[in-house]
């Protein structure tokens, strides 16, 4: 039974992923990590007749092809925990609504992907579930037309924005001792420093990731020495620069280990994703696509994985709020 | 550590609800069970200048004199579940963010008061917090807003539509011989029969509290006669007796022990609310304000909270979806 130690559960058991699945657009096929795209479509609607449609069927999707690639079927999921950018969350309650699999719906805006895997993770460390499934989506077009604007608008996006990632990562967990394991989960507090740009949602994260990462080495003793990968989920090249100097000015320097999903995902320049990918999606992709399997290979053998979220909704904005953010953090170690 | 049956989580500690505290409107305060609100508004405000910010002041007094009632600080809780069914939960983000308190986001519409208090009540069970806490919200005006016209458009009603209530729940959870003992939770599946007609919620979601009642009197071997009452979230008066029909068609009858939050806070004709109440703050506000404080006066012993959600948003209706729902269910006891 975990062990809690400030805002941090250790666990005591094997918390292994035994199966990733991510699915992904286009533009991020193209993009730099595309060779680890296995699965993607060729454009934005997944044989789907609307964006909404297109975010669902994405989920659906990931979660068959996690749960096929575990050799199980959804009626040995025990729980899976799932969220998305949507209002009421409707890229998950619609694409998993056939799955049969009892849901818990989460909402943690971009830091969801790590928000449900932290609690699929301790469903198998309290011995709640024997299996638990952890997903997410974004999408690119359903995401600009409900916090931005109509795509056929064609508006200019401004130098700091980020590029909501078209896409979808689902994790099956299980005891297990050959697995990439889950050692860890540091759940987040809501971090406002009054940043009221909409547009620069890094300067919003970074704070955040920062607070969430500082409670981790405190609980634990630990340092970005200790980690071959600290992995924010999508500060972008903004946020994860500020990220960089709030831990220098905490004399916790990270930039050794630091890399960031969102500064990953696209070729900044060619791609024109300004300051880089952003979306659950886009954290939920890379580490399902690349990072845990790169473990399995040996290449990662202990890193930590904070993803950030903004948690305004337009609504905030147009009543002249700051945007609160939060970051929950998961240590995923091979030993 | 908990023991897990079909969909079931049985608790082998003694997870007890600490303290309580709600607030609601003056509709509500107005309504039959208005002596169990000590804490309500005159008016839709609560002080601050748009419906939105209101809906997050509900929820940062309730989570506050819910802090205060057990004799706590917010440093001392370990973790809040908190959601409501504002765009991107910002009733809960907005309200929650100055406590300071690690945050875990859930949506499950209107049955987010039981997925809060589930997942509260597992970090107990797991050892993984001392104290948790589980929190949510619905604003009447911030809802017609969002999901259904301006208020301001004077919009008639139809006949089966729900009354959202303006109200917040908060529980916060520890060890304890004493309080009442959360003794089990049952994860909900989504469920879809195909409803679309979404000024009757009560329809869509009957048919999932069904499916969890009968899942948990499965996995427990128990009957509707183990329980003093079965309170459901917010079916209202049409979804209530649905559910009835359902259960006495399974050879599962459970009207006998039967009641429902949306039927219990308002009075059906002179308060002009059609098919009862709705909302998270419906069934929140009622387990809180008055169940809890019954069963610490011995007035029920066992009991079901059962709270159902409808997953769907405008833009699925628009699209033309039917409506999945959701019910989560946790059994509490005095014993």
């Amino acid at each position: 039974m975990g062990k809690r130690i400030g805002s941090t559960v250790f666990f005591e058991n094997d918390v292994g992923i035994i199966s990733v699945a991510a699915t992904v657009g286009k533009k991020e096929h193209d993009g730099p990590l595309g060779s680890y795209f296995e699965d993607y479509s060729d454009d934005e609607f997944f044989g789907q007749k609307t964006f909404e449609k297109a975010e669902s069927e994405l989920q659906r999707l990931t979660a068959e092809k996690a749960i096929k690639k575990a050799n199980l079927t959804c009626s040995d999921i025990d729980i899976i925990f799932g969220g998305d950018l949507l209002n009421q969350c409707v890229g998950s309650t619609f694409g998993l609504r056939d799955l049969n699999i009892p849901f818990a719906g989460v909402y943690g805006a971009c830091s969801t992907m790590a928000l449900s895997l932290s609690l699929a993770a301790l469903m198998i460390e309290g011995g709640f579930a024997s299996h638990s499934a952890a997903i997410t989506s974004s999408h690119f077009c359903s995401a600009e037309k409900q916090f931005r604007f109509p795509l056929e608008y064609g508006s200019q996006r401004t130098p700091l924005a980020q590029w909501t990632v078209t896409g979808s990562g689902c994790a099956i967990l299980k005891k297990s001792k050959s697995a990439p394991k889950i050692k860890s989960v540091t759940f987040g507090k809501i971090t406002d420093l009054g940043i009221t740009d909409i547009n620069n949602m890094g300067a919003a994260m970074a704070p955040a990731a920062a607070d969430t990462i500082l409670s981790y080495f405190k609980d634990s003793g630990k340092t970005a020495n200790d980690f071959d990968l600290i992995l924010t989920g999508d500060l972008g090249f903004v946020g994860s620069k500020l990220l960089c100097e709030i831990m220098d000015m905490e004399d916790a320097p990270i930039w050794a280990a630091h890399d960031d999903c969102g500064k990953m995902i696209f070729e900044r320049k060619s791609q024109d994703v300004h300051s880089g990918g952003s979306g659950c999606g886009c954290s939920a992709s890379v580490l399902c696509a690349k990072i845990i399997p790169e473990m399995q290979k040996g290449i990662y053998k202990n890193i930590l994985f904070c993803a950030t979220g903004a948690l305004m909704s337009p609504i905030t904005t147009f009543q002249g709020e700051s945007i609160p953010a939060i970051a929950h953090l998961i240590n995923i170690c091979m030993e």
